[in-house]
């Protein structure tokens, strides 16, 4: 018997989801729900249906996956889905992340659900390394970087920009400071030591090219605490160059056993596609949540409450005999 | 109250073991087991008895942690403690993990415990990058590289060698090869495509230098297809550059979402020292097996089955919030 997945909301994130499913053997999209007209939603083979219907899929669906954009949707979605199906989402506004807990453990222990919340890789992979590392070398620090990657939000802001008619922002980790860290002299690095931002934009032909750069490096929160470069360039190169989701980016703990016995553990990911990686996460997710409901698990759980092996296809005998 | 935990066998690891349990202050070790002279035995604080005396410490141990210095020892130390006390140890014949685990599932079983197997870092840490990297790129390859480190194998097969009065090998990956396998081309990739043999060797006055060279390059098995390096140096740079026992080494996961979708994941450590952090380790692991136990988790478990937060002093709801 398959998983039976359904996906709540086709973007990009989605559309990766449905991807990953179909390169699981053990797991299936039997449903798509979406906001918008159904007729207007093209899959990659699943059917479409109105969000409206997603009570009539109660007892067809062993997962649905919250692929909803941001995380005000989630906020809905999430407890919405977990009132109807065992969920798994991407929330990934860390500060949030205890309230919306709260929130899903409620609803999903009401109904008699499981839901995952916050998987992906940060919040998600990454997390599992924050807290392995912090396990295994309780007297160190943790550092995260982010990048090289797009940051939506960055490239969101510079496109607000009288003038600028479209934009990209790459977030770029600083080796200088990486190599800091793995020092032992991490400590006082500020978020800008760390990362800097280089962003490219194509001007409007009338616009002050210079009047752009100024707006964008001193933008508040966004650009004026980092070293911010800008690139001006055609919209034919920003279509070629620049039109992938690529991220990534590197979590380090280093930590002493002894004064002077120093340890580094590292965990990296290079991305050519962000929504791509996070929907096979999330995808892997939706396996070890029906695993987990099928067992009894109730309420709400995410990426540290759950073993390796409940991710993978392979059985546990499998994975001992050819990985442990 | 703390988690008290026993030591089984007092060692190089045993010591680190002891070690990090002071510094989690959940834990505490109660007693240390010993096949010697329990006089002989200088612990950093922990009282220690002879292995004989430990069916008196049953209902006085949560877990004992196995340190037996090598896979026989362990064959036989492990299920005898599993008869005794839940357990954690750091079994590493990788081939034979099948069969001991069946061990001591049924041992543990048969005395209502818990019994961890393989904790560590490989199998271990590694295990767990190995688990997470074939879950969320299931089309993909994993590779694991080892070091720069001292492989005690090697240094002992060195060290038989007429004319050879001390040595060291160390285990270096190969940078060009991990940038293959990056690349997606690591298919065809030898061991000896991806790692060096280093080795520091102390001859005797009057030992033929060459043929002690000879052979070690020569040597089936441990070197011969391998591209090795044999360096002679004094006893007192053996001793001043050569005495640690640093390791580390690397998981990587290339894999494709879509054709031209590459992604990499990579686990990397950077060890002073071997044992301290394979100590590190277990500790964490007995704070697990101690946990699962308390919730009626029984029999035999590995680092597949274990929630990363199981493994960490803070709770649950703390790691949500500060590392999620």
């Amino acid at each position: 018997m398959k998983i039976k997945v359904a996906i709540n909301g086709y973007g990009n994130l989605g559309r990766s989801v449905e991807r990953a499913v179909q390169s699981s053997s053990d797991m299936e999209t039997v449903v798509v729900f979406t906001r918008r007209d159904p007729s207007q939603v093209q899959t990659l083979g699943a059917p479409v249906v109105s969000l409206a219907q997603a009570p009539s899929y109660q007892g067809q669906v062993d997962v649905c996956i919250c692929c909803g954009g941001s995380a005000t949707d989630l906020r809905q979605q999430g407890p919405q889905a977990a009132a109807l199906f065992n969920t798994v989402d991407s929330f990934d506004t860390h500060a949030d992340i205890p309230q919306y807990f709260q929130q899903m453990e409620q609803v999903a222990r009401e109904n008699d659900h499981l839901s995952m919340i916050s998987s992906g890789w940060d919040p998600g992979l990454f997390s599992i390394a924050r807290a392995l590392g912090e396990a295994v070398l309780p007297n160190g620090e943790t550092y995260t970087f982010w990048g090289k990657g797009v940051s939506q939000g960055h490239s969101d802001a510079i496109r607000r920009i009288p003038g600028v008619l479209a934009g990209v922002q790459y977030t770029v980790p600083q080796e200088a400071a990486k190599q800091a860290v793995l020092r032992g002299e991490g400590a006082n690095l500020t978020t800008a030591d760390k990362h800097l931002r280089v962003c490219y934009v194509v001007a409007a032909e009338d616009a002050d090219r210079a009047e752009i750069e100024r707006a964008i490096v001193t933008m508040p929160k966004y650009f004026d605490e980092y070293h911010t470069t800008v690139n001006f360039i055609s919209a034919q190169e920003l279509a070629q160059e620049h039109s992938g989701m690529p991220h990534g980016g590197e979590v380090i703990r280093v930590g002493y056993t002894q004064a002077d016995v120093k340890h580094a553990l590292r965990f990296q990911l290079e991305l050519d596609s962000n929504p791509d990686f996070t929907g096979s996460m999330v995808a892997a997710s939706a396996r070890a949540v029906a695993r987990l409901h099928e067992v009894g698990v109730r309420g709400c759980v995410t990426v540290l409450d759950i073993a390796p092996a409940l991710y993978c296809e392979r059985d546990a005998a499998t994975l001992r005999q050819e990985i442990l």
